[in-house]
């Protein structure tokens, strides 16, 4: 009997949900809205009526499902509980019990970020190490932790938040975390924007930047690979910020890999590139050999880490 | 038939073994001088007589030792191998097979460090935890992680290393690594007495400490636990780099507990206390709860973890 594996990935807007095959295989993939309308309360019974009804269009039984494997977007402790999901508008409560209840399939669930990051290592920038952090370069900075091929949640399920490492105590603005001075408040792609416009803002250098209405992290790491002085500096500043930080955690964590992924490194190798001098400056010796990679799948690294969630059990 | 488990703690000037029972308890302890000359090709061989001397003091065959665990002041990979272990004069090589191949009898090893941490967790100051880090506040500061109750070794055997984060990018002197600004320069012993004297020099405060020749670590926070200005002052600055340092490791590694020893932390509950304010507003607020707790096992911590890693086999 030929067997199946779902992994769903709940965003705040939307959410993804792949079949693979018993072989790891993505066969399909479905996209719905996630409904945060009340409480979220309908969230999980839109995935249950989607599993459903992609089970009757590949003629699939119950009995052929191993399990469905969830990432979300809040801390997640190893048995399955949300400690409150403020995307989702869900309070505390055991997410995986909870679908599995209801649809009478096998059922884990994990952290989005920390889901993404086995999903990197499971068919990713990943593969071939057990013990990788992985960062996610967004509007903030997600991070995960993957120690001996397995997703390390953490005492409280926030292991691996590394956008919220403290870098600088000196700052004025605040962090959606209610703190100031946040690593993802200056190594994101919203942070890098703000860094570029605050440099644009005063100084007074030429830059193909200033002609755009809007840019992204992105298009700031382009202008900077095309050679455009203000795109250089600051890109450079970012860098040797992420080196630092990256420095600490490897002294501690010492993993075989930092995997980097989301939007922003999408401007690809520039990004390790120019983080690397201050990472070889600042790390402990014997962590000097970390490895670094770029993310490469995407926005499906959370349907493939929920999978491989099933797969591992 | 009795099973007995040798736990040994091989340190650059004395190795420590203990002889533990089968249900884990300490019966007997043997110390002798680590002899680091002609790079330190004696020291396995003085295990071996040690051990056998004790097998014979007690009548237990080599039938009935589950194993020797080994601790080495070093970085140590999972299988065993030491990359380098400056202190004892050795390069890299296999040290578990090594001393396997010499015995007869089962061996695993490990850092020193992470050693100690697997033994607070296992009968000291972090019993009933399963993720922890353990840090010890000596001439330097070591570091050790513990995840799901088993010794993180890292890539390449350091994670851990706490006592090489960069805290301080202004820093003139080196740090024993060859870096500067290291955490282990402020916040181990010796940093806390340079910071002291330091204080002194440029402040004409009265304080009990002048009276002294010389004064370690616990004596500063002893006098500050008596109302001496001065060691409140230095005392209190120390805290605020180990909370702010602290708060950034438990916003990566999300541990249940920081459990701390060494020496400097005779002082006593005042370290916690010290570092307490810093790490609440420095941590990411799902790491908040972390708890603080004193090691207990003082210098058998090593021996303890050592046979640990026997009996988890």
């Amino acid at each position: 009997m030929e067997q199946f594996v779902y992994g769903v990935d709940v965003g705040g807007t939307g959410t993804k949900i792949g079949l693979f095959n018993g072989k790891g295989f993505l066969k399909d993939t479905v996209v719905l809205e996630t409904r945060t309308e009340n409480k979220g309360v309908y969230i999980l019974q839109d995935i249950k009526a989607a599993i459903f009804e992609n089970m009757q269009k590949h003629g699939i039984t119950p009995q052929q499902v191993k399990g469905v494997g969830v990432g979300v977007p809040g801390p997640v402790l190893g048995d399955g509980t949300v400690l409150k999901c403020v995307n989702l508008g869900w309070d505390v409560f055991n997410v995986a019990k909870q679908l599995q209840l209801i649809t009478g399939l096998n059922v884990k669930a994990g952290n989005d970020a920390n889901v993404a990051a086995l999903g990197e290592v499971y068919r990713g920038g990943g593969q071939g190490f057990s013990n990788i952090v992985m960062i996610t370069l967004g509007t903030g900075i997600g991070g995960g932790i993957i120690i001996n091929g397995k997703i390390f949640e953490g005492a409280t399920g926030s292991a691996g938040e590394i956008g919220h490492i403290m870098v600088n105590d000196e700052e004025n603005e605040l962090c959606s975390c209610g703190r100031r001075g946040c690593f993802e408040q200056y190594c994101s792609a919203t942070g890098v924007v703000k860094l570029m416009k605050k440099y644009l803002l005063t100084h007074p250098d030429d830059s193909e930047l200033r002609k755009l209405p809007k840019y992204t992290a992105k298009e700031i790491y382009d202008a900077a690979k095309n050679g455009d002085a203000p795109a250089i500096e600051v890109t450079k500043k970012v860098g040797e910020i992420m080196g630092i930080t990256l420095a600490k955690i490897a002294t501690v964590v010492n993993p075989d890999a930092f995997v980097i992924g989301g939007g922003m490194a999408k401007a690809g190798q520039i990004i390790i590139d120019s983080l690397l001098p201050s990472f070889k400056a600042n790390v402990f010796h014997a962590a000097k050999s970390t490895e670094f990679k770029l993310a490469t799948l995407g926005n499906l690294a959370g349907i493939y880490g929920a999978a491989k969630m099933i797969f591992d059990e």
